[in-house]
């Protein structure tokens, strides 16, 4: 059994302790919710304020240049890189991630088009996150191609001489499983198919090298682990090999040769650039700034190897802790129990009361999130640069007594009432 | 001759003299280029740390809802519907004008795909801001069609059978020349093509009525008249007889039916809803809505009526100051004289040397800006929200001390040398 006081020593001893104090996190909460949305960074009031003031309110249209606001989606892009195992000049920090992935997806398919015209499928998982799959589908109406829905385990199955490319979420929202980047894009390029990937619940989670992958192309989200705040803007990659070589549909001018000769015809930008279409929006791209600098303040303790085994050993505990301290409340896992297969949450499942059990959790200031199923998924994210052992050990602890008390009972209840 | 006490007077009798106290302008600027980034409403900033301490710093993921985070795209654009003749429920606020432009033409183009298959032609002005060119231009080659461009002059002439869709911004970006959006909108319907308006150089600056003019879809930008902030984002509208007719491709969960049911397949939402795409930067549509305010604000003063009246007086004596204070230094004017031909601009053109005339213009406060010809461009545009008379005065005063002093050609001078 892992007492508390265990807990306890596991944070003296965390070389990542120091971090937490970077985020402005409430008082009496346990936010393990950062998977959807990263929590405050300290700094990030004051810097959005100089921006404003001095940035926007001096500076003016001038500080496109003299603050170097044009700059911003590969300078915070350059950043990002850092964590995925991509290099300087190949990441644009850019839109949503929704966007982006329409934009690399349009190209991925234009490539294959051009490379085996015969393959007419887009190939991913019946649980990828749905907007992944909504902007394949249209895409796919648009460009005569088939979305194939499978599930994970069937995957490398049905990659065949029908698959142009394979999309996919690195790890599932629903249940923090992960799948190996590299294997899965050397099976999907033996098959002849284009790898696609979704690094949302990755970037500033789990380790990612996108080349020693041989990723074709990724996106990822800013608002999740990188702590951008709410809407940050997402980012795009696009392996050296195919960035050139064609548009992206999204062809607006900052993603031009020569933006500023404002010539009628569209003329991509070499590289990256070419990923991006109209103006950024300057102030969340600044927000976005300041998350990155919370990840990267983990650089001289040990990088992204050292938050990923502070993110096992939280997650390893929180099941741990759930196993030895709710064990006969009806709770199934979800996530994988290999560390190569997991993420940075765990998903926990119950035929019963999964909500009502997550908004008692809420209520005593825990804060995860429910995913309704079948199967119902109760979701705990465990961002390593804040969350503490003792706040598992906490959060299991309110877990235990929510499950024993039965007052979720009642807020089902309550629920019930309020539905009919 | 006007002298520079009429101005002071004008500004003593403007209705509107008192919104100029809602920004934060800087000492010693004349600006003379919201056309280009609005400045600093006072209230933003407080506004903005607000919403980064308590909606996101204490609220974190649950502000979605209690502070309405999802509701943003729709209530701003219910603001923003009131200064474009649109009704609420009708006009989102979201992603940027290009990526707007791509979904709004997308949608036309499938519409007239319908109705009138014959018609394979994209029409606009050649002198159109050129990303609204590249996205029609990248566009047109997915889908099959011909991106045609022509002198505006010219543009009735050639509006044909063969014209699906007629794409054009309402004031143009290098001249302030305004189409008569109701009439130029008649002439398409009547040679049975569709109608998009870009209101980039519009909102907020001139009168716009949608629906008067039977205008079929919309979009425009959030950081010039609207004082949004840097790549604010934009909007988009789209008539109801259209909305629910297609989908448009950039197919997001945010505009799906039911975003939250996270099912595989996408469902369109009714309405404008659709329109929208992947999560939205939250900092920068909170700093736009606080942008509106200050535009809302002249509504008890008159409003959008009030506002094109001054934009208008204050265009009206820049001309005039210029014909009778600059006569003999080989200035032109590229501006309609005509008040149903002008935008909230004043362009002037010169053979030789604008570049440097701006550049000596900013180096003492006079903030416009430069457009490469030919013929070159100086612009100065005139935000009836906060430009005063006497600055106007002030302008062309040092206008013609630039141009009488012949300082500029040093600066022209030292250009060219930095150059070779």
């Amino acid at each position: 059994m892992t007492a508390q006081q265990d807990c306890l020593a596991m944070d003296a001893q965390d070389p990542l302790r120091e971090l937490r104090e970077l985020f402005a996190l409430p008082d009496g909460v346990i936010y393990l919710d950062g998977n959807s949305l990263g929590p405050l960074p300290r700094h990030t009031g004051e810097r959005l304020a100089r921006v404003v003031r001095e940035e926007w309110g001096e500076g003016l249209i001038r500080s496109w240049n003299s603050a170097g606001w044009f700059a911003l989606p590969q300078r915070v892009g350059d950043r990002i890189a850092t964590l995925v195992g991509a290099r300087a000049g190949e990441v644009v920090a850019t839109d949503s991630t929704s966007i982006n992935l329409f934009k690399v997806l349009s190209a991925a398919l234009s490539i294959a088009q051009e490379d085996a015209p015969a393959r007419r499928t887009v190939l991913s998982e019946r649980s990828n996150f749905p907007t992944d799959l909504y902007i394949a589908e249209a895409l796919c109406r648009e460009r005569g191609f088939t979305l194939r829905l499978v599930d994970a385990a069937d995957l490398a199955a049905v990659l065949d001489a029908d698959t142009a490319v394979l999309m996919l979420t690195h790890v599932n929202y629903r249940t923090g499983a992960m799948h190996d980047m590299a294997a899965v894009t050397q099976a999907a390029h033996a098959a002849g198919a284009l790898a696609v990937w979704d690094l949302a619940h990755s970037a500033g989670a789990v380790e990612v090298d996108l080349h020693a992958a041989g990723a074709d192309f990724a996106v990822g989200c800013g608002y999740k682990y990188l702590n951008g705040g709410p809407g940050a803007p997402a980012f795009a990659w696009v392996h050296p090999r195919h960035v050139d070589r064609c548009w992206q549909p999204l062809a607006g001018w900052w993603g031009h040769a020569e933006p500023f000769a404002f010539t009628p015809g569209y003329r991509p930008a070499a590289g990256s650039a070419r990923y991006l279409c109209g103006t950024q929006p300057v102030l969340s791209l600044v927000a976005l700034d300041c998350g990155l600098d919370t990840v990267l303040a983990a650089q001289p303790l040990g990088g992204m190897p050292a938050l990923r085994r502070k993110s096992l050993a939280l997650t390893d505990l929180f099941i741990a802790l759930v196993e030895e301290r709710c064990a006969g409340h009806g709770l199934g896992l979800a996530t994988p129990r290999e560390h190569e297969q997991r993420g940075s949450q765990v998903c926990l499942t119950r035929d019963e009361g999964a909500y009502a059990i997550v908004q008692a959790l809420i209520a005593r200031g825990v804060v995860g999130d429910f995913r309704a199923g079948p199967p119902d998924i109760l979701r705990f994210g465990c961002a390593p640069l804040y969350l503490r052992f003792a706040d598992v050990w906490n959060a299991v602890d309110q877990l235990r007594t929510v499950l024993e008390s039965g007052e979720w009972r009642r807020a089902e209840f309550n629920r019930k009432q309020a539905v009919t």
